[in-house]
């Protein structure tokens, strides 16, 4: 059975209805693929790290803590929807996850240790079970070179390398809303050879698309 | 060194600037107790198991799962608020429990087990660790034999027996806003003779009052 | 495969020869069924909780575990003769069950934690994997009004509403003899809608009987 | 804070009055040393055993894992009585022993792993901690180089070497009811340079007296 | 899937390109045979244990610590070129295994315990998983009464009885380099009946030989 | 007491006088700080590597998960050495490290997840215990611009910013053996204000300067 590596963006799981669909479809690949679906933090995360600073919290293990809890929050989501399929909780290391693939067919996972993005989270995974791409289900349509709502001329990618992508984001003219990913993430993709297929969340036919050959979005090529 | 058993209403954890109160007050507290913190799963715990719901899940496990893990993401605005004075993750059994209270000076606990709310999870606690009484920082000002609101005769309790209150919950009069613990807590209070100091949660200063022999709310005697 | 929970009381465990037969039950059902089994404390449980409070131990919760540990002893002898097809271990939370039911085919559940029957462990086992029967074989043949051995008019029940039964037990006519589940367990099969076919533990006959859809005993309806 | 480890036969949680005098004494020892007492199946132990035999389990690992669970209910009796000074589980390795002993101040262990006696488990504590001795509370008085029943010329020893008594349990002239200790055990003791003080478990006054420099058993040199 | 038990003596792990031949035979018996192969420590554990010592460290219980530690390196090498098949950690303990076993199909153990050999775990797996011999790749080609180094009329057995091994291996006239198993290890095998086929590390051919019945090696039957 | 983090260069494992130095160091310092040690994988990290290579892994996640594991056979020449002052085994993870660093008093960490150096895990150890500066003993004297060995003008900096070693670590002009720290350790530096004290390991006396105010090798200052 294929496996198939997914992460969601956590804006996801504030779109109930979005979200049932997803489910949906996580039901019907669940049949067809070995699936591992990563979940962001969205706005749960970033309600409850705001909290945190409000009330005195500096450390930024504890603020990443806190955003890792609440990615795994989301993961339960989708866990009581696809139980006994899914696995029972969010696996929490990478370790877990070689173990439990061998008995589950459908894992999630959140973060795992502060310091790193759930994008960084999502290769790490399909390095660990030897996946050779991922599907990055991503709160932005494609890749761009800069802002594309302060720059009219903003280049929207179909195809990039994942080097030039890096250079793109240590220039840092992207916002973070539009930064779809970390540095760290496509360095990862490049030591192992994974694609990233960049597909924007509101349409769980993306994936489906991706699937069957096509490509939705943007595609990054481990070079 | 005293141990000091404290049920949070999740309510609280809506409220910044008070939980910023109650920080400070449990700085202060863990010079003085063993402080063991219960938190309630509050609006985040209610919104998660909506959403579960709308998305199709029906299992009473599930939901329950998910509101644990809610309380859980409330104890750790806690934690890293406390730490390194606070065990660095809420303990998830008793056992648990039982060892880390020897090393550490704040401990949190969410939710238990599906089931069981996190009133009862609070005497579970004070059993385990030997407590004869725990306070309970509740979203009630104090015990009511009928709905405050419905009814202008509803009878507000300075004190009141533990199996009193059990009737009172037997019949069901009270919304469960209103209901401010339930009948298997008050049973193991019972069986283990343990106080409830219940208090508004709005006041930190309610539980300074409690250490200091006063009584601001409703008190549960284990009879 | 199908899912099947099966709760033993403690007697059985006294019983070599009748817990052979138990054994070799369980050999064929699990050909055709996912087991779960349940296994109470009996003698051995209330030995040691005697003891324990000869030499001094007052805290329920002390009690309770040393019954719960018992309880898992008995669990032992079921998986000795059961392995390789059962868990090597009994179950020590429900989280651990939702996994290994993926991968064992025989898993057995002591006590889960203090203040609780191992009945309501049955239907906390059911709601996990999401079963809608349990067979509780007990020390009891049938539900009683009233102690049959006191009351010659006792009425025995062919099938009774968990409602019903709620409100027998809680007018304390049972002697603990006779009172084979408790308020608890009833109330969380009827928040589940499960059912449970109470059959008489002398003849593990009667768990075929349910399986072809006879009644040897009492069916409690989550009503 | 000096570390003391006390092996008890199993035979001793059979007599509770003399159990309570022995929990009495680790009160009072726990206040000057950190203790870890290894507690023996005893009864428990062998009817279990027994019965598992009778239900058809021949394997070795299944029926000395049933002894070693024995052993450690064993264990929570005295762990019941001395919480919270106990750790509040039996230790299963020794990887917890080393971690433990650092912050609770009476740890029990029962058997560790099948295949070996829970007096080699005293001696691998005291290896692991670091400590050059331990008492031995036997179900025999003292060391005999035959069956003192039997042949009324049994020689009893005041102070024996390890490598001679291991002689003498090769030659296998003691009745498994004498045999008070193993032959691993006493390889471990010689290799790690480890006194054994044997008493007998009737008087806990024998413990006290060996903390006291004198001899009221049989001391087994590491030689 | 049968089941089948190999233990590797370390020295393997110093000869890569011999190594490699049996990760290729392991891939191949991996599809015929659940595998449990456990690793000697080799040089890596002697080396280290050699440092420890240079360093002051001299209780047994750390040094035996650091050969466990060096033995799962080794086991590691074999994970890696296995996994996915390969369970990916070393089992730690024999529980592990027993779960384990249900559903990675190759499993690799090194050392399990302080005051062991890796033999001894070999036997101790056997008889965890209900296996009824072993193959011993060892440094030894086969079983000598007498060091053939020293003695030119050693002699050499092609089979021999467990009971009678341990009779040599009592009078201590071989050398460590050539006692391959230890007196624990034959024990176990005696108590479980269990069949040691030990065969020279240097050719895997050898390991297949046993698999078709024959005997390149010294057959050690458990009488 | 105060918490000091110390990296230490893998190379140190090789040289067993220096490394017993190291020992004696941290056994007084363990008197006056808690000590986080972080050890490298070194030599035997790199020859498990090649081996893992060269009998065909290509997995960057296996190669990392073996470097990882040698680490912490490191760690265990320290952990041997220290006991009881060290816990009892290398900390895998960061809950774990803020968990123990209650009770014990030395303990070590070696790789944590693949895809990151022990440098990293330095900093990230730093930032869970909210320590503000850590020692980076290391097989490098000082930071440099570009490999001293080919080019003699070479500056060598006594202090620099973090900030710019990224950028001299970006234009990949220093060979590995010189690029003491990578990228993600100094951006962890920089966002959690901790300053990296790097001191050539041939000197344990080094480290004690760096205790003492003075600066033996490069202060990397966190902006």
């Amino acid at each position: 059975m294929n496996k198939l590596v997914i992460k969601l963006t956590g804006k996801l799981f504030d779109k109930t209805s979005l979200l049932k669909k997803y489910v949906d479809l996580f039901r019907e690949l669940g049949k067809k693929y070995k699936l591992v679906i990563v979940t962001g933090g969205g706005n749960t995360a970033r309600k409850y790290i705001e909290t945190a600073r409000k009330i005195g919290v500096e450390s930024n293990y504890w603020l990443d803590t806190i955003g890792i809890i609440a990615s795994r929050l989301n993961s339960y989501l989708l866990i009581s929807s696809l139980y006994p399929d899914a696995y029972p909780k969010p696996v929490e290391d990478l370790e877990e996850l070689c173990k439990a693939i061998n008995y589950a067919r459908v894992l999630t996972v959140g973060g795992l240790i502060p310091g790193q993005s759930t994008s960084s989270v999502a290769l790490e995974v399909a390095e660990a079970i030897g996946v050779k791409s991922i599907v990055n289900v991503s709160a932005v349509d494609y890749v761009y070179d800069k802002d594309p709502v302060k720059y009219p001329d903003a280049k929207k990618y179909i195809e990039i390398k994942a080097s030039h992508l890096i250079k793109i984001l240590e220039q840092k003219q992207l916002p973070g809303e539009y930064a779809l990913i970390d540095i760290r993430a496509l360095e990862l993709a490049i030591r192992s050879g994974i694609i990233i297929y960049n597909v924007y969340y509101r349409d769980p036919g993306n994936v489906v698309k991706v699937l069957n050959g096509e490509n939705p979005g943007t595609i990054i090529y481990p070079e």
